[in-house]
């Protein structure tokens, strides 16, 4: 009957991948969906939704050629058990919106999955910065040893991404969990049907008000791609910082996270970070999977956005996941080369920008001077062959500014230098164990959040088992 | 002095896309910051904002090779009238934290003005749909003809996923609207200031906390792109259909919208369509520009999604805004063929799911049964080369079906087909009107706040011109 | 050992997927190294070409989280076999060369069976042209009925692109073609080995020169990834015209590749045309992922572009393939509606440039003139209700133009239209016999070529399998 | 007459790119068009001709919104010298052959100043590399120190993967140098021409044979579109190593190319590199609107791979080609820190590969055993907290390994390591030498190749103009 074609490159793959991860939310959508039904009072509906609950419990059938897909599957169980039942439930109902559906309450379970290993990285991260607020660190820019900082202030400042990234998904969510049902085909139905009870049923926020969008919006899943590529991108840039700093010794990764290599001996490579990476880009480019399925096709119920998107959207999914898991586990432990971070610090000339500060402050000039005149000493300096450490009060005299030995000696400390940048943000630790604790009580909240609709969900599904 | 490569494929475009785009958002930033300074008592501070104010109405030195940008220009400008006021205004500054603050308040900008090119085509949507409540037209999914419905309904599906995308643009406005003030390089500074007030002063939400994300973050433009593309796929989906529309004839733009062709005669093509199309294609091809240059590169402050990312964020707008514009204008006084599109829905078979709805509800069979049963009636149809419309109850009394003449006419009549899905979001113009309504009412509110943050920052910068 | 999250992230999922698709390539590219290296004297190689020669044939172990990958696996069981010749065989070896090695020959592959599928697409296309020379249709510009021409002249057309298409095949394969063995890590090898040989037991075209390119480089699959991108966007071409005949019944497809709906009994719907579309979109936007697992990261021997990408590449080329083969099981016995597409000609003003030609030709008018007055012809015509094919010659007498009757029958007639366009490359069936025997000709070489190399590379296999 | 919007996001714009970029071409296209009907003995056909030679070379009209674009301003201005000679012109000619030859004629010219910048760096890194060619320095695989090779190794690598793209832009041009002329809308003419003619004068290989693929293919600017993004992801490889050693102090730019900071006083950002490495995503980005607008659009003549697509593709030539330029001119002069490099060499574990390969050699153990044992050693001298280079005899011994006190010193030198490669494409000077002197006569046909083509089109261009 169905092309070998046909059969070999829809079908069966198709079954194959709603076997694996669409079933529960099939059954959820159908139980809903009847017990609607028999809550308005079709005849039937409530024998659907018992022997929905039967069926769930027991092995789904393998394909069979002769069935064109998972609902017709148990579409015809239902029917061998009770016909009248099945009828009832194919009422106003369709594949269309079934399908949105289904793969909505797929998309908001793999959501949380995502922003829950998102959750443990910002903990990784604050944990450690916890460690290390004192360890201090050059930053770089443009690729070149700029301002002392610590190694907290860096990693606070990547979870506080991560945290608007959280915000991100959270928004993404409100405009996941939407509930299709009842637009049927696309034009809803003519019998009398309650939206809003299958909608709470199965813990969608609401409906969607206009059923043909109902059936043919992709802007969720476009959305829910673009989430991702926020956070890889942003996380390919944290794995740049990380596999730099394990190339030169600062940082190195715990055994198991490390592979050798079958020709040279000393090889210890962080490749967990490396993989953490490719996984990121992965995740981007599979994106382009997600949009280019939305991109000049009917706004209309079509396969592109529908069945034929989710396979990559779970590999979007499970590599960004992985990616995190990864990367989330080079940060639980990795060995911190305090000593090789400090050395940097103390004998390149980064602290350079706060002795322009202290001229500026102490010795009467304004910033645009002192930043001239400190230009002016490090040209003499590097033509002396000498170090900034090694600068003199007398250096700085000879271009015309006084100050004081302690204040010299302050100024090329790199510790002193993080210790008095005391702004609302700065590395200063006093600073930064406050933005700490700031950031520990975000992350709370949104564990919490998290926790909230996570237990929603799985409420609804209990429910609907039949089991509350 | 410098590379000649490097001024003229580096410099030179730089500073003529910021002298097109930039200045006010570098006036307003240098102003806030000095007036900040004026209040934590930085001598000459209040000099710089008196400056600042007069120098932003004279005209802005065109491009030397001897000065770097035009953020140097300004401080040379300063410079020669008042030195002291231009130490001043360098004080606690850095061109990290600066160029950051600009790209943000540049970025804002832009995203109102997509916005509201956004809200008026959503206005364009409605009142079109409110002119088609009763045009019957046939809906298509997986490209053939499905089930009659109506313009205003498939309009007003559009216009809600759209309502979606103007909730995603204000939601990354939450996150784009914070500002790098008082970042300074990437540590903060050992001077005292008051990031809050720079904040208020350039009506930004707050500042970023973390001074190292403030300078580095590339979140906010890659959500930005994102946004685009969201929006962008949908509307190319809608272009689709209103292109397949206007080449059956079902739809004609309004001749100013139309082209000829230089060897055939009779073309009057839709291009305005088509090249809306494009421009969202293109749109959504730039962004791609936005994401790679935030892919592996360091987190902190470097070029890639700083000032070279500025350009392409400008096409992507640009070419939104275009494709939205064109969109809005074809479909404002578009002529709509309502004879031809209602003649396609009386001569097909896309009614005959209210057919099986009938026999469903009035015939004693449940709806399995009787999708079976007009699915055999149409055969027997094709084979004797009838149209569904010639069904007669004998027709359905040979299948066991009995249905009474009045129920079978409504039952193939796509106005009652209509009328009769009064399902909540459904397209029965009653249900309809409510729903317009509604759109229109989200839409009124979309609107104010649009309006109430365009007020706002175009009030911050009237306070920052001195004017008042 | 192993990290849980590194083992079930990266080490099982890469067993995997080496296991399922990459030993056979192992084999073949231990066994030349084996035979290079006994050719050159080392002791117990040759005892290695043969335990490799066995274990080929013998089932492959499971995964085994004491051992790293499916290579030390295959290390392990030579060594307990012989230690020595595990020994020798390990011998200016590394994984960088042999991974690498892999992945190309596991390319060329694929490379050759998405060729050969885009073959058979033109042969069923070329077939499907000769069967159609004399079909009348409209062809659109702009999405507006255009000219006629012949669905000979369409499908050639594409048949022409896929032509260019198999030609950047073959130009992928050249440099795709290159060995990396005896690069060893980077640098090549204090060893004498024979480069040379090793590449030709490979039937590879030549080594790679450069040893640090020979582990670095990933242009060759980005340039895969670019092929497919080039191919799949015209197809995704082919495909809306299709799906748009389809729509308006122009095109019917037979059963097996048709489905139909839960709720809509009348459904036929083109699921395979839809189907293969989205096949493309997918192929097109995984290729991201291929492009920026090699963006902006180091030049040298890294997993990114090397395992890290083989999933996606080999997704890439199954939505490609399979894309294509629904392509060509649509396009084997579609119903075509030639009387339906003959009509649109008749009735619609898609002649009229002949018109306007003929008038150049005629009646002593330049083109530009011709076109003018054939304008107002047609606004005339509208102005009265009539068709084009209501046209007399008084019509034109009218607008100072002598055609005489015959002229103008002729001018108007669609077949006449076709039959005149004998223009090298045009429509006429004359002219596209010619043309169709030039593209059967053409084909014929490229399935020549095809199977010359596809033999090239199953000899070598079978020599290194010691069966020749 | 046009609307507003129309007139300002199309036409406009659409003008002013067409007359800044396009107009030679124009010329061209149609002064061979109307040579071959003058040919064909059309009348009036060779005074067409002569007004062209003579309007080219006057200034041409600005923009006129009652004209919609630049054909017909030259139509116009034709027809205003000599009615007759316009409509000759337009016999058998359409906007659209017209078009996409004169975006064929555009694309081939911009691939060919491409093509030379990356001649030119190659040229660049073969100098630099004839300079270091015993420049030791430790490459990394996976982020690690791997083994020693030379400066000239790495560049040789790099720049012959980018001979294969110049390779790769030879063959695009085989593709791309069609000539679409004389498929008029898309089905020919019924005018006698000569395509032929119109290809040779134009400089193209041949004619597009099908017409209706002239005028409709996309392929070859997709194709360009993926050269530029392969060259494009090799280029951000070597950037990014670049700009790691930069950081490192390995390498320095030139002053010229070189930024300061306005707070920290010690920068000297490399930032000719950063540009660079953007520059090149924004290439790689901005094909993707190249791709997009050729997605799921019809197959025949429509505005979205046709005018709409040049502006992006425009600017993907234009940052590449600036990447390129860029990155050359920091490698042309750098400065080169030989002794710092080395010292890394000298101090690390990478040499290490060879003390295994030479235990396998001179001490009767084969690769994998002599692997372990270097393994062990390494293992011993870390507990020790000794260096590899403090390694004697006699720590080997009591591993059960001989090695005499020469070999052992040989086996720890890094230049030995380096000079012991002598492996076909190793590092080895001598070899090096040889690799060379291949690469550079490559290039040097490759630059004759390109000087040809370049000729080829430039006496074409001379000949239309009425020069030859």
């Amino acid at each position: 009957m169905w092309h070998e074609t046909y059969l070999e490159t829809v079908l069966k793959p198709d079954y194959a991948y709603a076997s694996e991860h669409l079933l529960p939310h099939l059954f959820d959508a159908l139980t809903a969906h009847s017990l609607m039904l028999s809550t308005q009072q079709l005849p039937h509906a409530s024998a659907a939704v018992e022997l929905l609950q039967q069926l769930r419990v027991t092995r789904f059938p393998l394909y069979d050629p002769k069935v064109e897909d998972v609902f017709f599957t148990l579409d015809q169980q239902l029917a061998a058990q009770n016909p009248q039942a099945a009828g009832a439930m194919r009422t106003a109902l369709s594949r269309n919106d079934l399908d949105m559906t289904i793969y909505r309450l797929s998309a908001r379970e793999r959501l949380l999955r995502a922003a829950l290993r998102l959750l443990n990285l910002r903990l990784t991260l604050l944990d450690l910065a916890g460690r290390e607020i004192e360890t201090v660190m050059v930053a770089y820019t443009h690729h070149q040893p700029a301002q002392p900082t610590t190694l907290a202030h860096y990693l606070a400042g990547l979870e506080n991404v991560l945290s608007r990234d959280t915000e991100r998904m959270f928004d993404a969510l409100r405009r996941l969990n939407l509930s299709p049902m009842g637009a049927v085909a696309l034009a809803g139905t003519s019998f009398p049907i309650d939206r809003q009870l299958t909608s709470q049923l199965l813990a969608f926020d609401r409906p969607i008000e206009n059923t043909y969008d109902a059936v043919s919006a992709s802007d969720w899943q476009v959305e829910l791609a673009c989430t991702i590529t926020v956070t890889a991108t942003t996380l390919s840039r944290g794995v740049h910082d990380l596999l730099l700093w394990a190339s030169r010794g600062l940082l190195t990764l715990e055994d198991g996270l490390v592979q050798g290599s079958s020709v040279m001996p000393q090889k210890r490579n962080p490749v967990a970070l490396e993989h953490a990476r490719t996984k990121f880009s992965k995740a981007i480019g599979i994106t382009q999977s997600v949009i280019l399925s939305a991109h000049n096709v009917p706004f209309g119920d079509i396969n592109d956005p529908g069945p034929d998107v989710q396979p990559p959207l779970d590999t979007m999914w499970r590599e960004f996941r992985e990616g995190v898991e990864l990367l989330t586990a080079a940060l639980t432990r990795p060995s911190i080369n305090r000593a090789a971070w400090l050395k940097e610090a103390e004998t390149g000339e980064s602290v350079v920008t706060e002795l322009a500060d202290v001229i500026a402050r102490h010795a009467g000039q304004d910033f645009r001077h002192a930043h001239a005149i400190v230009k002016t000493l490090l040209h003499h300096l590097h033509l002396a062959g000498r170090g900034l450490s090694s600068t003199t009060p007398e250096d700085l005299a000879k271009l015309g500014v006084t100050v004081s030995p302690a204040d010299l000696q302050h100024a090329l400390d790199p510790f002193t230098f993080v210790a008095a940048r005391t702004t609302y943000g700065g590395p200063a630790p006093v600073t930064m164990e406050g933005a700490l604790a700031n950031a520990r009580q975000r992350l709370h909240e949104d564990f919490a959040r998290h926790n909230e609709v996570t237990q929603r969900f799985a409420d609804a599904r209990t429910r609907l088992e039949g089991g509350l």
